[in-house]
C-alpha cells in the first residue's frame, strides 16, 4: 500500500494519552486499580483485583483504537436475550485497527510454570513492535509516552515492562500497561470491540491491498464474561463470529469486492459452526491448528467504490450466539 | 455492603456541576428559563414557562446521574410507533443511580392548598438528604455547590431552597434547582432515563446486597408527554414498565441471580397489566396502595458473575405500551 | 412565527467554528484536503482529490447543524442489508435545521460550460444569505468567521468565495468552504443527515407556523455512494424518502397535527414510488417538474402537544430502499 506518512499522521499514542489519563484520574468510579512497578511503569488493573466495568472497557477499547475511534454502547431488542452492543467506528480504520488495536505484539518472559506469555495490543505497538505489518503500513509512531493493552490474568513481570519501554524508546516511567483478563467485563468489551479489526486483518490476510480500504464500521453484542478462561475466550470470539457485522468501503471493482465479501464472513471457514471453545477443544488446544480465517464477523457488506455496488455475505446466527453465551466450555 | 469510601469517590455534585453550568450557558438554545430566587438560589425552569426539549431532558438526566453516566437518544424501528429511546449507562451504577438519581428526598413546605410537596432527586441528595440509604451506601458527598432536580409543575417556595441549602451545608446562592414538570418533554426524558435506577432500587428493596452489583445498563422508549399530570405520570412509568430493558451483572451465584431475575420485572407484580394511570385510579389515587414492586423494567437479564450464567425474565409488551402512549387517563 | 431574538440566541457560526477547526487540525486522519484560495479563504476538500470518510461526513453534518446538534452513527440489523444509520438530534430543530442546515443559498458564477452553480448550506447562510426565510425566522447571525458547505464535484472559483465573504460581512480569509461531492462518503452522510431538516422544511412549506415546532429528531440509513452524480443523488434522497423516520413535537391540537402527519411522509406525494433517479429521468432532468413535497421522510410521528396525542403516517419501504441502494441510474 502507499505508505502512511509519519509526519502528517497523528500519533496514536499522543491521541490516546488523554483517555489513558482519564482512566487513571477516574479509577475509583471506573473500578480500576492503579499501581506503579519498581521501574516506574504505570499498571492499570482492569479486572484482576478490581471489578472494572462496561464503561472502563469502552474507554480501554478507545485507547486500543489509538484515540482515533469511538466505541459506543447501544441497546437493541434484535438479538433477543442479548440487548447490549458495541458500535465501533474510526476516522481511519487501517491506522487505528491494524497499527494500534490488533493484538500483534508477542510478549514473553521466563520459562516453564512461571513464564509470562501474552499478546500486546494498542498504540504502544506502533512505537515499539517489530511486526512486519508496520513496514507494510509505512507507519511508525513517535510520542513522549506509550500505552499497551495486555490480555492476561496476572500482572506482567517488570522485565516485560522494561523491554517494552526500551523498544518504544522511552523511559519505563513513561509507559502505561493496561491489564484486561479475558474473563472480566473490561476484557469482554475490549475484545468484542475488535469486530471491525478482525475484518481488516482478514482483508489483509486474504492479500487485498490495504491502501484500497477507504472506510468501515462494525458492531457486535457484548458477551457475559465467562468464569473460566476457555469459556471467556469462546464468548468474546463468538460475539464477533456469530453476531458481528461490518460494512467496508473499498476502492475496488465488483469482481474483487464480491470475492472478498464471500471470503470474509466467519461462515466461510471450515471451522465455523460451533462455539469457539469447542473448536479449540477439538484441536486439543493447539491454537495453530485452527483456521486463522475463522476470526471474522458473521455478516459483511462490501461496497465496491469503483462501481457503487455493495456485496453482502454471511449471516447472524442467534441460535449459535445463544449457545455460546449460555454454555460453558471450561 | 462494603462502604464506598468518601475520600476516594468522586463528588457527584462536582462532576455534574459543568453540565449544570452548560444548561445555564445554553439556556436559549435549550429553551430553558433561568432565574434567581430572593436568596440567590438559581432556578432552572425546564418546562413551566418555557418549552425545554429532548436535548435539555437528556442533559438534565446526566445531571441526575451525578455526572457519572451517559444518557443517549437513539432511534429504532423495533417498537413500531415509538422510535426514540434513551440508552442509560454509568461508570458506577450504584453510586450514580441510587446515591444521586433516585427521587428519594421528600420536600414539603406549607399546608393545605398552598402547600408545596415534591420529591427531590439528583446529586444534591448525596450532600443534604437524611435518607437511610446513604448510611447503608457509606457515601456522603462534599462539594462547593449542589444541584437538585424537582419534579413539579411550579417553582418551589424560597423556604424550600433555604432548607435544602442548609442541609447541604452551603449558602443558598450555591444551590441550583432544576424544575421538570411531569408533562414536559424534559420531564418525559428524565423519568424514562430512570430505567436502570428502578431496577437497582428494586434489587435493594428485595434485600439483595448492593455491594454485589458490579454493573448494569438500561434502555426505554421516550414517551410523548401527557397533557394532564395523571396521563403524563402514567406514560413516563409505563415506558419503563412495559418496554424498559436492563442487563445487570452481579457478583453472585446462579440461585440468587435466577431468583432475582424472576422477581425483578414489572410483570412479577400483581399490579402489572394496565397503564399506570388506571392502576392509580383503581386505588383511588392512594399511591401507597400500589405494590412498590411494580416499578421496574419490563425485561431483565441478570448475569451471575460467579458462574457466568445469565438469567432472563419478563417481556416487552408493545400492545400495552401503545395503549399507554395513545390513551388518556386524566 | 415569533422571532428568534438575535441577542439571546447562540451564533451558529461561532458554535460550529470549533468543529470546523477540528476538521482542519485532523485533516490527515479524516482524509480531508485543506487549501487556501488566493483571497485567503480556506477550502476543505471532502471528497474531490481526497477520500474523506464516514467520520468526516458526520462532523461536517454537525457543522451543517450550526454546532447545535448531534449526528451519530449507529448500527442495526433492522434494515437487512444496510446496517449503518445516522441519528440526528438538535437542541433547537428550527434554528439548526432551517437557519443553518437547509441548502437554500443559490451560488453561481460564470456562464455556459465554465459556469459554477451549486447550493450552499450550513451556518454561513445565517450570516450572508438573503433568503426570505431569515426574515420569517427573525434570526440573523453575527460572528467573526463563517462556514458554508457546498455540494459540488469541483472547487468553486475564488469569485464565489469573495461574494460569500462580502455578503457575510467578513474578510475572505475568515471564510471556510467545505466541498462535499454527492458521490463521496462525506456527501452521502451529510445529505442523509438532513432527514429531520426535510421534515421541517415541508412543515414550513405546508404553511404550518414554525413557532409551534417544539422539538424533533430523525434517523435514516447511510447510503453507499453512487459513482455517477445521478445515482449518488438518487441514493442520498432515497435513504430519507424510503427509510427516513422523524418524530416531531408540535404545540398544536389534534386536527392540525393529524393533517400534518398525513401530508408529511414522502408517500403522500404523487411522485413517490420509484428511486429518485428514475423520477428525475422521467421529468427529463427538470428538477422543477418534481413535486417539492416528495422530499420528506418515509415515516413520521407527530405529537400534538395541546392534547398529548400522537399521529403516525407513512411507512418504511425496504424493497424500494434496496432497489435504490443496489441499482444504478446513471
Amino acid at each position: 500500500m502507499s505508505k502512511l506518512n509519519d509526519s502528517s499522521f497523528p500519533s496514536v499514542n499522543a491521541l490516546s494519552a488523554p483517555i489513558v489519563q482519564s482512566l487513571i484520574d477516574n479509577a475509583d468510579a471506573l473500578r480500576l486499580g492503579i499501581s506503579k512497578m519498581s521501574n516506574g511503569t504505570t499498571v492499570i488493573d482492569a479486572g484482576i483485583d478490581v471489578r472494572g466495568g462496561l464503561e472502563a472497557g469502552r474507554l480501554i477499547s478507545e485507547v486500543c483504537l489509538g484515540g482515533l475511534g469511538s466505541v459506543k454502547l447501544r441497546a437493541s431488542t434484535n438479538f433477543e436475550n442479548w440487548s447490549w452492543h458495541v458500535d465501533v467506528h474510526t476516522s481511519h480504520p487501517v491506522l487505528s485497527c491494524l497499527a494500534s488495536q490488533y493484538a500483534g505484539w508477542s510478549l514473553s518472559h521466563g520459562e516453564g510454570k512461571g513464564a509470562f506469555n501474552a499478546l500486546g495490543s494498542g498504540p504502544g505497538r506502533a512505537m515499539g513492535s517489530k511486526e512486519e505489518l508496520f513496514a507494510e503500513l509505512g507507519y511508525k509512531d513517535k510520542a513522549d509516552s506509550a500505552c499497551l493493552i495486555i490480555e492476561a490474568d496476572a500482572n506482567p513481570p517488570v522485565e516485560i515492562a522494561d523491554k517494552i519501554a526500551k523498544m518504544c524508546g522511552i523511559s519505563a516511567d513513561k509507559l502505561t500497561l493496561i491489564i484486561t483478563p479475558t474473563s472480566s467485563l473490561c476484557g469482554s468489551v475490549q475484545v468484542v470491540a475488535r469486530v471491525l479489526e478482525t475484518s481488516l486483518h482478514k482483508v489483509h490476510a486474504l492479500g487485498f491491498d490495504l491502501s484500497r480500504v477507504v472506510d468501515g464500521a462494525g458492531s457486535a453484542p457484548i458477551c457475559p464474561p465467562g468464569v473460566d478462561f476457555l469459556t471467556a475466550m469462546s464468548r468474546t470470539n463468538d460475539a464477533i463470529l456469530f453476531a458481528g457485522q461490518v460494512h467496508l468501503f473499498l476502492q475496488t471493482g465488483d469482481e474483487e469486492a464480491e470475492e472478498l465479501a464471500n471470503n470474509l464472513p466467519s461462515s466461510a471457514s471450515n471451522d465455523y459452526g460451533k462455539p469457539f471453545g469447542e473448536v479449540f477443544k477439538d484441536v486439543e488446544y493447539d491454537f495453530y491448528k485452527i483456521d486463522p480465517m475463522l476470526f471474522s464477523p458473521a455478516r459483511v457488506a462490501v461496497t465496491a467504490m469503483d462501481t457503487g455496488n455493495t456485496f453482502h455475505a454471511g449471516k447472524i446466527d442467534l441460535a449459535l450466539l445463544d449457545k455460546s453465551f449460555s454454555n460453558k466450555c471450561g
